[in-house]
């Protein structure tokens, strides 16, 4: 995947994934080309069904290449079984990547699917124990990217560090933060607190060539607040915390449209207060934060939300051509390269 | 702890614990006092400062008796320090629940040192292994509880199992539900989703006397969604996620707050919708949430915030005494009892 590699593609898009597929994919590259006006796109899905359907986006027809593909893999199939289904249109956009012939692969469809193929087709870099989970959100200064969100139920000290290493080479290419700051997500901010795991990392972190962005442990409410720019924790918590995050945000909404029709006086309220409460429902918008990014494979994975619309799509395409253009993976490269003379080597982890 | 023990107070109070004390203290009394007309208090604390003050609070001085206690343990002392100092107003409290005086204690002070103090000054339940922190938090269906929130960062499948069966007492006699539904934090819904240790404690529950409530496996969106009325996890896991919800929600109020204060129009929008928006707000309001209560010992202890005022030293009193009239402990002492002819049994765990 570096960046002077010949690629015939930006990237592989599976053109079958998610609720609205294939419009709403079809809809979000039709942006996606405007905005990047140099990508490349391998659209992967049933043909029949896609040309005329691309025939009618201009921008997206002249970025697309469609590739066939006879199955798609449905939402509820375990992985599993999805690892065998070899001529879907995820498996054909993964494939793509693991041939060289696009630099990523993007997918609004099946997420464990999606990892597990996209773990075993194109394979975690050679320095990585663990593909990790990332996503961007919303923060009361900024965004800031957290990892692990699922992938790794259990993890170790070495995952940990490992993690840190992937979100801060992740914010410098995708946030263009030059010296993001990172956290470690624990039950108090206090050296002593936590575990063992938690503990052993920080140790390591602090000795570390990315020390300089280390700013601790961080507990749930520095998330939202915003205190690091990358929040570093093992699948499970992460998961946790995300989707509580997320909950809480979608309660406010819902309480704030209730408020604000709750009586004709509160919705000329509203229309006074209009312009504020509109820059406030975009910062909570969950379209600019599509996409879950799988980093630490040979190459870029990023998970649309099987949900979204055409713009949380095309969110999804910007944040895989940020990877892709900023040498996401070179840096992780560099970064792992740069801690193997550190105390990271004593800390063995069996590759999964 | 049972209900017909003639015990010469209801509670004892740490009067030198928090930012406001010993003043928060005594004035939250005073609410607590006129909302719980039959209950006695034993204030700790300094006597010389605290007699003149109680004196000014004509229904805490009815409600309550002062015991002289030298010392006040500071808030960042470490538990094991604070463990040491025999004559704190903290420690005098939890002395007169273990003297069997009182049926518990409430404290403002230092939550660890609390905690430590209390479980090795009052023991815990014969039949539990370790005691859990809790605590109720609002939802968009209603109050729920939450627990364990960090007395214990690793925990294993009986651990879960018992904070199911304390979590449950407590929503009966707290949130005074007759048949609260309850759910295990998990990073998915599906059965096979999360580590051995939750599908584990899932397994039992299934089996258990209270199934009948049992959810199954629930995600961080539901927390604050109120899917269930307890949310049962592990004390890292809810340590994160309530500090997540509540970092939410606090970044939503200074958001709000931008809002309305940002132009003129926006103030008067405010103005409008005041009636609706004051709802809201009362509905965020923390102080109604404050009281973390920490579960499975000879008696109830309940932590107040330290920065909390008088209206939520009150609330952390109303929490204490619905756990005392309503017979918490019984409960516990009942479900512990009916689920040892289940699979409880043979999920061994070490007594901490």
């Amino acid at each position: 995947m570096s960046k002077s590699l010949p690629l015939a593609f930006s990237l592989a898009i599976d053109a079958m994934g998610g609720d609205g597929a294939p419009d709403v994919v079809l809809d979000g590259l039709e942006i996606a080309a405007e905005r990047h006006p140099q990508a490349r796109f391998l659209l992967v899905g049933d043909q029949v069904r896609l040309a005329p359907l691309l025939a009618l986006r201009k921008r997206a027809a002249k970025a697309c290449e469609i590739r066939h593909a006879d199955d798609v893999i449905p939402g509820d199939m375990k992985p599993t079984l999805a690892l065998r289904v070899r001529r879907s249109s995820m498996r054909v956009a993964i494939d793509a990547v693991a041939a060289g012939e696009a630099a990523g692969v993007i997918s609004a469809g099946n997420t464990g699917a999606l990892m597990a193929m996209a773990t075993i087709v194109i394979k975690t870099l050679p320095e990585i124990a663990r593909p990790a989970l990332a996503a961007i959100a919303p923060s009361g200064r900024g965004d800031v990217v957290m990892l692990d969100l699922g992938a790794n139920v259990q993890c170790d000290a070495r995952n940990l560090v490992e993690f840190a290493i992937m979100g801060d080479a992740f914010a410098r290419a995708v946030l263009g933060l030059p010296q993001p700051s990172f956290g470690l997500l624990n039950v108090g901010s206090e050296e002593l607190k936590g575990d063992e795991r938690v503990r052993q990392a920080a140790e390591v972190l602090r000795e570390s060539h990315i020390s300089a962005g280390f700013h601790g442990f961080i507990e749930g409410h520095d998330i939202l607040a915003g205190t690091v720019d990358v929040i570093v924790t093992d699948g499970f918590t992460g998961n946790v915390a995300l989707k509580t995050g997320e909950g809480a945000l979608k309660l406010m909404r819902d309480l704030l449209r209730q408020v604000f029709t709750s009586s004709l006086p509160a919705k000329m309220g509203y229309l006074l207060a209009r312009p504020a409460l509109d820059k406030l429902r975009e910062w909570m918008d969950p379209r600019r934060y599509n996409g879950a990014i799988l980093l630490g494979l040979n190459g870029v994975v990023v998970k649309s939300h099987g949900g979204t619309d055409a713009l949380g799509f095309a969110h999804a395409v910007d944040v895989a051509m940020d990877m892709v253009t900023h040498g996401f993976n070179d840096r992780i490269r560099e970064g792992l390269a740069r801690l193997s003379a550190t105390p990271l080597a004593n800390l063995s982890t069996a590759k999964s």
